[in-house]
């Protein structure tokens, strides 16, 4: 091994050690399903017992969905230079419907694995790749349209339901069910319990989506619906002016500790093959990628000599990495370009862009668009799940909801059709930018024109006023849109319109969209999401400190900003929230009404009425003298 | 002047230079109305040209509603010792129904007044409180209800507009009102243009109120009301745990630079009495505050200790030192206590708790509700407005909609109308804690059992499980409950449930708040709104990186994340965005679309057709070879 070699090695080994850190008080935890190796990862977060009338009652632990992925399991050996083991593969061999290729099919591909001067950067554990047997469809909806319930599927199912019929009683007991709010849901069903069975229905009618690249077995399998939990993604990626490899390899890790559902590499830089690979082969959560962007590479980023020949090797190269979706801009079609010439921002999705400058270079129809058909048959052979990219999103408020973006979103409807034909799992992309009272329209549309497939949105932001503060204007319509029934929320950071993120930007983004999915999961009434939030604020009523901490997204902060106020380790077990300081504090006072409840070995509610007689006795006893004089 | 003394007066000094510092291509404007030195200010801010098909097209200024006070005005002499010039007194003279007391009427007053250990603590120039006439009522409703126009009504008028009727044709010429959407107002009414009668309309209805004792003639009126731009609050205030005097003053000071509509001192620590004052003198915003929160402190926090006589004194003695709103928790009354005890997390308002405790401790009504024509009475002599508390508001997800929080607002209707009996201003406050399908309930409860008061919320935090990003939890609550109606927003920092902000925490806060409230001006469409996004928006299309700076909500900050990724000077003229590099960029794609056509001379439409035409025929006598070789 060379210098260069070591160098970006160093760095990752040295990255193994700082990702591994579990959460506090937390242990990765595995439920078993009924097919071989379904062992399903889960958070269990331990709590502190709470002071009840007879002594310590303990409080059970919460178990929450988990996108960390083997990081944060103490017992599993992580090595970033080796790659995550990959678990989804003897479901794959099992299946005898894939065969093992003796190279890369893609030019490309095959050009990158020759090349000695790339040996430095290339990851080192490389596996051949993976296709379906000749004219096959290895697909999870041509199972779940088979009637199949494949391992993935019941995964899932297990995922989705944090152990809740198992848990419900000891819940319960806790205080963790007090009333839990009916949702408002918008057409959305939310079963009490997923099966494995109704996962397979939601696939089959392309509901849902599990993607699940047979070359990314190393992904935890996980599903985007409109009737389950709301997900997130997080974008990464590096560009020709910053960032690489070790870097980007770190903000993957960090984005799936913190909360990410899935990640979108979105290099544009060199490189992007080697960056990929190091990724998919680390990553927990599924890859989703914008081919354009490499094909972009490939003819030095001159739109116009983009050929449908470099793309489909590009996607082929792609496929036989891992990624398990693609951004496919195939609904840009060369009539709706002059819609956007009036805008006030015209085409703002890059992609859009360089499909529009193809077009009218070439006046001719988009070649994603009439060469759709085989790009199926590629996402087929290899179970690569379509993102139809939303290339003509409105970039500003003005451009909302106009005449582009929804003949864009018909065609994508009509392009789902073909997709669902070739039994290719398919989701559907939104915006961008949309005033809150327009939100609700998009839903709508995207609902009846792409007939329930998934909805994959970008925010909305709400407005464009607040440059470095996008990850708020966005999580607020991102919410709202959530709601309404979009299935997964794709991050906006604060650097958003002004640099690329860097890791704290990225928590930044994570951590504003897991609590816009969060909301929008309350809103809707998804069983057991509100069992956190009840934990947690139990937990902060009775001053349990360190569990507020341990519930919360993003412990780290919480506690950091804790103790900034109160830096002493006994002021997290002290009486007093930091606010009011020791002297007086509303929670303690409405715990002093309890307690004096408590003491009289009563509910609560009459014991407040005797309570507030007794004292009205003493008063009269004292001599009945309201007011002290002033 | 002795050591002490000198101390903070040195602080203060420092800071004065530190605020002075006028936004960046931004002047303050004022502009006249028709009564004597009606000079309403605002912020105009100057833009580049744009390049345009015959040279530099020049963009006109945007004129945005300015919160700063004199502060961002270079004319004028700013001396946080003197505090700022009484540009009310005019106004408020020329009324001629108050009187200048010789002395405070309050006892605490006098003996603060009279202390000479608080010396070195005391602002300097304390000038003699005013009050209403024997039993008179200077309140901008018993104004508004006698047919006057006060100038504060016009001045708000003014302000509400911001020039947008004479500047209409300049900003349609410029683009900055191309797809204004309709908004959707869940019946709220918003004229195009604000007049004098309509605002006086409004407050006689009870539906807005223009908080503006007659002690803080400093202030720059403003108004709150469901018909009018959604404003914010922003809290400060030292507690027993930390901060000073001079800490206080700059947060105050910040926190209006940064877009505070109005700002309350929540201070609970000693010297309360010494900070109101500075704050007060040189707050160009309304201040308000919770009277019961100093009472406590006159008896050492022994809630039960509490009278009406102490209470009473403190709101005068707040009253004559210029508080312009009062939250009074009138509406917790004795048998709602019970309905509170089987909640997860009980009585969380501080102002709600004192009460209850004493409620339960004398077993008798609360002595606010009690006394409340009492208190409407001292309100009326020196235009306080009621600030209705909700002191049992949710405090978490599980007790949000509940009987104890809306028995008390049917209460808070109640006390209203008897309020409006005595021509006090009132507003009305509301949670606190609510999943998103139960924010509208709120909003529709309140207009009916309020009669359509202002509403007062915090937040609402729509989750429970992101403490150090409860500015978000609650942005996305606020932005929803603004858009259906609420008039004025409360802040929620980063260090909601952790800690004490400090000053990045209450710019954090504000911004988050600024972009809640401007989300909900766009979705009800108030008139002009989207001219600060189309502005922007044209900026960011045409790399005017200095102008989408100094039209965001926090310039400092998206020039601070943009030069992180692109620190040169010249980046922020260069034609790509720091996302993409300068190899590629979809804006400048675009940009290339409308030059063409441009080139073209003709319009856009017809150029792209035209140009389309064009490279066909190129492509054919090229040899018709559309795809390259891979």
């Amino acid at each position: 091994m060379n210098v260069a070699v070591n160098e970006l090695f160093h760095k990752v080994e040295k990255l193994s050690d700082e990702v591994r850190q579990p959460f506090a008080a937390s242990r990765r935890i595995y439920v078993e399903g009924r097919q071989p190796d379904v062992r399903v990862p889960m958070r269990e977060i331990e709590l502190a017992p709470s002071r009840g009338r007879e002594g310590l009652e303990p409080n059970p632990p919460v178990t929450v969905y988990d996108t960390s992925g083997p990081y944060t399991d103490p017992d599993v050996t992580v090595d970033l230079c080796a790659g995550l083991a990959p678990l989804r593969e003897g479901w794959i061999l099992a299946r005898g419907d894939s065969e093992r290729l003796a190279a890369p099919s893609s030019i490309f591909g095959r050009i990158r694995a020759a090349d000695d001067k790339l040996r430095h950067l290339r990851f080192e554990h490389l596996r051949a790749p993976r296709k379906a047997r000749a004219g096959g469809n290895v697909s999870q909806m041509r199972y779940a349209r088979a009637g199949i319930v494949t391992p993935e599927m019941e995964y899932v199912a297990i995922r989705e339901n944090c152990r809740l019929s198992e848990l419900r009683e000891t819940y319960a007991r806790a205080g963790y069910l007090r009333r839990m709010h009916a949702g408002q849901r918008f057409g959305a069903m939310l079963p009490d319990e997923v099966t494995p069975e109704f996962v397979r229905d939601e696939v089959a009618r392309g509901r849902a989506i599990i993607p699940a690249n047979i070359n990314h077995p190393e992904s935890e399998p996980m599903v985007i619906g409109r009737s389950f939990r709301v997900k997130i993604n997080a974008n990464i990626g590096n560009s020709a002016v910053t960032s690489s490899i070790a870097e980007e390899v770190e903000k993957m890790v960090r984005a799936t500790r913190w909360g990410a559902d899935t990640v979108m590499d979105l290099s544009t830089g060199r490189h992007i093959h080697e960056t990929r690979e190091w990724i998919i082969r680390n990553s927990p959560v599924p890859i989703g990628t914008v081919p354009i962007y490499q094909a972009l590479e490939k003819v030095d980023g001159k739109a116009e000599e983009l050929t449908w020949e470099i793309f489909r090797d590009t996607l082929v190269e792609q496929a036989e990495q891992g990624v398990d979706y693609f951004t496919i801009h195939a609904g840009v079609r060369l009539a709706y370009i002059p819609l956007t010439a009036e805008r006030v921002t015209g085409i703002v999705s890059r992609g859009g862009s360089i499909l529009a400058k193809w077009c009218l270079a070439h006046h001719r129809e988009n070649f994603l668009h009439t060469h759709f058909e085989e790009i199926c048959e590629i996402m087929a052979a290899y179970d690569v799940a379509f993102s139809l990219g939303d290339g003509l999103r409105p970039g500003c408020i003005a451009d909302a909801n106009d005449r582009a973006q929804f003949a864009e979103l018909h065609t994508l409807g009509e392009l789902t059709q073909i997709a669902w034909r070739h039994d290719v799992q398919t989701m559907i992309e939104g915006p961008g930018h949309v005033p809150m009272q327009l939100i609700r329209e998009n839903m709508d549309e995207q609902i009846q024109h792409c007939f329930e497939a998934p909805f994959y949105t970008l925010g909305p932001l709400t407005t464009d006023i607040a440059p470095g503060y996008d990850h708020i204007t966005s999580a607020i319509g991102a919410a709202n849109i959530g709601w309404y029934g979009t299935a997964m929320l794709c991050y906006v950071t604060p650097k958003e319109h002004l640099g690329l993120p860097d890791k704290d930007d990225v928590r930044d983004g994570i951590v504003a969209y897991r609590i816009a999915a969060h909301a929008a999961d309350l809103a809707k009434g998804h069983p057991g999401a509100q069992v956190r939030d009840n934990a947690l604020s139990k937990a902060r009523f009775e001053f349990r400190w360190e569990d507020q901490f341990n519930l919360s997204l993003d412990p780290d902060k919480a506690r950091e900003f804790h103790d900034q106020t109160l830096p002493q380790e006994g002021a997290k077990l002290a009486h007093f929230c930091s606010m009011c300081g020791p002297h007086f504090c509303s929670m303690k006072i409405t715990q002093d009404v309890r307690d004096y409840a408590a003491r009289l070995g009563t509910d609560d509610r009459s014991a407040l009425d005797r309570g507030m007689a007794e004292k009205a006795e003493e008063f009269r006893r004292a001599g009945g003298k309201l007011y002290r004089d002033a």
